[in-house]
């Protein structure tokens, strides 16, 4: 009978929105994109949206029964099924968009933020499998962050537990934009990355093809690409990064004890050049009961299509919880 | 039949071992101390202990049925049920506490760390009360916490999760028992507002009744003396250390988002000294969607029987997750 059962998952970002139909485990069976067209109120997105997941769903297997829906979106809340707030989106203060599914679909609709549903991604269709506490971290333009303790994403009282990125690094550091200084994002994150090399550039006196490159042209990419290279100063940009990545997991460690810490995203697909010296400095950080048992890893969910596998696990995991439910 | 019905509730410290009977709503019905003499091995304490409650086990009244046993201590397991590496007691590196007390009583035993009794009594007959999520930090010595996530203890992977004390304020920081440089706890509590005495001793220029006192033989409670008499140097103590305390439970809340923060031990008994500020420092770190919500609250179990009442608390939950389990 789950054979030929599916969900769906949606990944809202500020360009583009990606949906997939996904079965129970993980394959991705139909997929499509669409421009989010971020300057449109939401029910537009949705009217879209509805009209590119119908002209899919005709061409899936026969017999397909959608079991639910997930959606992974910036500043969403699970709690209220909502988006509020969202920088790169003209949505106004708060959107339910939960709702707005429902009222075309009679299934289970299910929503929360992107870094959570790649921590649920993780845990039901990724390198998480099996396990009961766990931290994902998602590195892209900012460091985002999904707790699942027992098996479960954490939210907290009020829906926004798991913050990482927004964690104090120096209390007199860099400008976030939140409005704080200092922010574990300024640092860890594609941008800040970009930052800690214009700074290293202020700072040091070796030459550089870094150099060449104004502070608006400067991406991650490029650094990586000078730091595989073997440039100094690319490879000390990463190593410091590493260094404060490691030092906060440490900190958050000391909070939920999980047995792994995943990385994905952008930036994580720095590979060993990231991931190989903030497992070294994570290790000299922790407190002495965790030291030798915590993994580092790399996601194990393909990269492109993480984000729509998250939302879909999210949807499968809501549906599961459901069914649990004694009657 | 749960008028007569208790627990016992036992807390054991590097010189003092208190022990209690508790009943459902928290009453201490009866209690005794003992010195832990913390040269012998554990099954002397706990033999001693044996006789010490059978003996006011007999004054309790007629028909009293004891339900099970909890205990609190430092380096303690809830997992393994051992306490292991206790620094303050010659016990080795591992004493299985709960089965040399099952072999004794033929009742359920269950075991925490200091800090997570705490939690768990606060949130029985304290403070939290009806909450789901909170995080209650005790200031004496150290600094310990415990977390509660959907009205449980939080445990992890390895049983260690909670350990405030040892994330890192300033990597170059303060050195630490624990090995690391630096940790919340070298800052907040007991000893780190002496060291912070001391640093501004040598900072600033301004006399204070605190130059007259050797560093060996100062004290917090000196300090909160001087402070309340209105000396500007042991008030910059506090503020110093509020600040540093609410950069990091902004961390904190960022992790778990619980609905309250509760303050326990000898140095949260300074009062509005430390909270007022606390309550201020943390609130200018908290990430925006958390600022406005969060209370910042003085523990509400009484001072001298909050340990006692903790591991009472920590046996009452144990029975009634027992007693909920469907047949």
């Amino acid at each position: 009978m789950q054979t030929n059962e599916c969900v769906i998952g949606i990944d809202i970002g500020g360009t583009t929105t990606s949906f997939g139909f996904v079965d129970r485990h993980g394959t991705l069976i139909r997929e499509d994109t669409l421009a989010t067209l971020a300057h449109q109120p939401a029910d537009a997105l949705v009217a879209r949206l509805y009209d590119a997941i119908e002209k899919r769903r005709t061409t899936l297997p026969p017999q397909t029964r959608l079991s639910g829906i997930g959606i992974g979106a910036p500043n969403a809340s699970y709690l209220r099924g909502t988006v509020e707030n969202p920088v790169n989106l003209n949505w106004g203060a708060s959107t339910n968009l939960v709702e707005l599914f429902r009222q075309r679909y009679d299934l289970p609709v299910a929503i929360t933020n992107d870094a959570n549903a790649a921590a649920i991604g993780e845990l039901l269709f990724g390198g998480a499998h099996g396990m009961k506490h766990v931290i994902v971290i998602t590195l892209g333009t900012g460091l985002g962050s999904g707790i699942i303790v027992n098996g479960e994403l954490l939210y907290g009282a009020d829906g926004f537990a798991g913050e990482l990125g927004h964690t104090t690094v120096d209390p007199e550091g860099r400008c976030c934009a939140c409005g704080k200084q200092g922010c574990l994002e300024t640092y860890v994150s594609a941008t800040g990355l970009c930052r800690t090399v214009t700074e290293l550039l202020a700072q040091r006196l070796d030459p550089s093809p870094l150099r060449e490159v104004s502070s608006t042209v400067l991406t991650s990419k490029l650094i990586y690409e000078t730091a595989r290279d073997g440039d100094p100063l690319a490879l000390a940009a990463f190593d410091t990064t590493a260094r404060i990545l490691g030092m906060k997991l440490a900190d958050a460690v000391a909070h939920t004890s999980p047995e792994a810490i995943f990385l994905s995203g952008g930036l994580a697909a720095a590979g060993d050049l990231l991931l190989a010296p903030t497992r070294r400095y994570l290790e000299e950080f922790l407190f002495t009961p965790y030291k030798g048992k915590l993994k580092l890893l790399p996601s194990g969910l393909p990269e492109g299509s993480g984000a729509v596998l998250g939302a879909a696990a999210l949807a499968w995991h809501e549906f599961d919880k459901t069914s649990a439910t004694p009657p």
